[in-house]
């Protein structure tokens, strides 16, 4: 696969547009004031860009030429441009004003377990930074060397190690390279019949590895678990050596060093391996559309769910103004239509569902045949106890087969001078509405502070037994022509959110990782004690501060 | 409740006896070449123990009296024995004998969070070692004081910190003190409707604090979780001040600081308060007794059933050893007759099964009355695919009634001479049957090389995705008469099986955590580096080495 954009997500060639949704245009020229018909913001061009020439000492390039092949340690200035951060929408308007920041040296990318020791081996003999790299999709800055670091820094890409190395059928148990693409993984292990069953919206550009590191969720994690729950082993590559746990399926030896290394964003090494849940293919695969009355209603419909004995692989439900958004994209005759026209609307209006207030639900089923009806039942009695209906497997469809697309919009929007970003959370279920309340009123108050128009909009997008992720995406023009503000007005929305989450019990960040991004808020988080927990392990495993230094705390 | 016993389990009054059990003494006899109505092994009386004085500077004993109140701090010779080890069968060998080690200079009892902070604050000013102490039902060593430990030794129980505090409905949350017992926090919770599902075999007298330090894992685990699933969030009084987490379902906040907690056997602070899973009590709950043809084929069932969409709340199977000794122990015609007898043996014949390989069975189901149905359905067909069949609920309800005795088993023993211990691990599901064989062999061959008649068995005590945990015990009476034969002896069984498990790919504990008695195997089960980066976290926590020294690493 080619590398990703240097300045956006995704491959040159895929794009979102409003051309094939007739009534887009109109959605966001009336709730952010911009109209995407409208002249196009600039990018800086390449070549316009002074990327400074690599600081890599003679005797370093020549051990890590050593270690991996010539062929394998970059130092071209599009790849060191491409390594140097993330996605994150500050990575993004950063890079396309052409404020690269400070690049890696090299990009080195080791072919093995043994090639990526010598690599480590040679960056802390000659004390280098050290930043492992998967499929660059993180947002929240843990991609990116300190400004000004002093020291030679090498970008450790380990995208060569991309093999399913060993399927155990037995105990459903797949080894495979950390440095693996999601569709990669899924193909090699579909073709023998199984998948891992993970699904981040970042899966097409994102690595196992990654999602180790960031402690990634993917779509259908409440039923194959988030990554921490799939993932049995690790292999890492640390200054004390390699770092190897079994793929045992549960142990009391300690505090878990493999949940140590789950979230460890590079801190602790490079990760090579891992040994995740392998499920056969399930039989059936249906994805069904609901419409709840409300927001409120349909929280407790998802909270009822998830206390009943139903286990969907997928609880989904947007709140009014993200349903919203979903019907203004339609592309053709669809849900919306039936919506606003005859039958469906009479029906609505006699169930007592506002289209204004409704809430367009996605509950994903796998298994067995039997046992997917058997779940289909469950479910739907609970969506009729709480006011909703099933509205079939069209939208279902749809939401499956445009579901890794949703990261280019923010291109598209940044196209147009709009900002347009994600920030979600987890909190228990008795926290949710107020949270959901909190957050709402805390970016339409940045909005106002800032005078412009916004919006706001939320989903739910996984159940736990205690509580929820929801998953909240805003955007806004900033006013004013200068590139600076921005950033700025960018940061009065992004902390007001983030601030609103910790204020109101819920965590900083569900599945997003911390990275530089999120770092303010740990210690609200998880406690003065908690982030010295962290600064204990990382300073006691990484003593010379080479590996990934600046990220979490 | 009463403290324990300070030679042996449980309570005053409570013990194993073989006289309502007709075969047992046969089966002891024969397997074991113990008479279990010969002559009892002596104990020392607790009034010959010479029980050194505390070492307990004056300073300190103020400083601590000042923080728990003067009738909280104990330095009663009873109080210290009983607070100097937890309950493996090295500690009762030794406590029998009068060898009562490194004594703690005095137990502390704080009643609150506060109080705690303060027992920590006065301790680690004195430089005192302090280990916290829950239930004292540890089997690994994790409660005793390093011999000749120079400083003073503090022991700072919680047990009087054992108050639900908060059940948050909507979230199907409980917030509960540390020092709560397993039959108190049921009780509490019970009255308004909900249980927290955690059932170890030391229940009754081992609290939440012991259960998060140690990892621990109860028998509907399979339903409701291990410790560290339920637990969402911690409290612990660190050097560094109170750790809180917040009781979120999921997080990405770096490496997991509530994961550090759990299975950190005092060595991070002191567990002050937990908010965990609370769920409704269940409408039905069911045991049901199966038997399967043989060892391999109960494996190959139980596999069978964690492949499918069945998620009964018990999986237990025994070997045909365990099954036997099921059967000798059983108290009034049972199903032992019942195989023996007419119809079942025509039926089991018929159907091939062996009655000296067939291995018993307890599969549990809870939850709405539907629900148990379903599941019973799922799970008859995948026994009788197997070549098993359900021998119904009497078996199971037996079970449920004596599930918390088998502790009281190694006193019987110990009292008659014999030595009775159990080592636990878990594997994946392809590795378990090679396991199995070798740690039988190990075990056997350990007694063969002390020339000693012994007893190995095992069950399968709980079923994952991957792989399941395997649950031996084993039995033997020592050569000779030296008492410290017994502990060489049983030096020479234990190290086998254990090193069977790392050598066969298990891990070297399931759920009893590492102490001391299991620290020597950890960096063959989580390597070198894995065992650096707990150091790394234990030494930044803390620097002084106050907290529960010498266990875990």
């Amino acid at each position: 696969m080619a590398p990703m954009r240097w300045w956006g997500w995704g491959e040159p060639g895929v794009s979102f547009t409003h051309e094939d949704k007739p009534e887009l245009r109109a959605f966001i020229l009336r709730h952010l004031g911009v109209d995407v018909e409208g002249p196009t913001a600039r990018r800086v061009a390449f070549d316009d860009i002074t990327v400074p020439e690599p600081s890599l000492p003679t005797d370093l390039r020549a051990e890590l030429e050593a270690a991996v092949g010539g062929q394998h340690v970059s130092v071209d200035a599009l790849d060191r441009v491409v390594h140097a951060r993330g996605k994150s929408l500050r990575d993004l308007m950063r890079h396309r004003r052409g404020d690269i920041g400070r690049l890696p040296d090299a990009v080195v990318r080791p072919g093995s377990e043994e090639e990526a020791e010598a690599v480590l081996r040679a960056a802390l003999a000659a004390d280098a930074v050290v930043i492992p790299f998967g499929g660059g999709t993180n947002i929240s800055g843990s991609l990116e060397a300190p400004a000004g670091e002093p020291r030679p820094v090498v970008s450790v890409d380990v995208g060569r190690m991309d093999r399913l190395l060993e399927i155990d059928e037995a105990s459903r148990l797949a080894r495979v390279q950390a440095g693996v693409l999601g569709p990669r993984l899924e193909e090699q292990l579909n073709a023998r019949g199984w998948t891992a069953g993970h699904f981040p919206d970042s899966f097409t550009h994102s690595t196992l590895g990654g999602w180790i590191a960031t402690r990634s969720c993917g779509m259908q994690s409440d039923r194959y678990g988030d990554v921490a729950d799939l993932t049995r082993a690790v292999r890492v590559v640390t200054p004390a050596g390699v770092l190897a746990t079994r793929p045992v399926p549960s142990t009391s030896t300690g505090p878990s060093v493999r949940e140590m290394v789950l979230g460890s964003e590079g801190r602790l090494g490079i990760i090579t391996e891992a040994t995740i849940h392998a499920h056969r293919l399930p039989a059936q695969r249906t994805i069904l559309g609901y419409l709840l009355p409300d927001w409120r209603r349909a929280v407790r419909a998802m909270r009822a769910i998830a206390e009943s004995e139903a286990a969907p692989s997928v609880t989904r439900v947007s709140d009014a103004h993200e349903t919203q958004l979903s019907f203004a994209t339609r592309r053709r005759p669809s849900i919306a239509d039936r919506v606003q026209s005859g039958a469906l609307r009479w029906y609505l209006e006699r169930r007592g569902i506002d289209p204004e207030a409704m809430c367009l639900a996605f509950i994903g089923y796998e298994g067995p045949q039997e046992h997917v009806k058997a779940q289909r039942g469950l479910v739907g009695r609970i969506v009729r106890e709480h006011g909703g209906l099933c509205i079939g497997s069209g939208p279902g469809e749809l939401y499956d087969a445009k579901k890794f697309d949703t990261p280019y919009i923010r291109d598209f929007l940044l196209d147009r001078g709009a900002l347009g970003d994600v920030s979600e959370t987890s909190a228990p279920w008795g926290t949710l509405p107020q949270l959901y309340d909190d957050v709402e009123a805390a970016a339409n108050g940045a909005f106002a502070r800032l005078g412009v128009m916004g919006y706001v909009m939320c989903h739910l997008s996984h159940s736990y037994h205690a509580g929820a992720c929801l998953y909240f995406t805003f955007a806004f023009r900033p006013a004013g022509d200068e590139e600076d503000d921005g950033l700025e007005a960018y940061d009065v929305v992004k902390s007001a959110i983030q601030q609103a989450f910790v204020d109101s019990g819920g965590t900083l960040s569900h599945h997003h990782a911390v990275g530089t991004e999120h770092a303010r808020w740990l210690e609200q988080d998880i406690s003065a004690p908690g982030v010295a927990m962290l600064r204990a392990l990382f300073d006691g495993t990484d003593p010379g501060a080479n590996l990934n230094p600046g990220k979490i705390v």
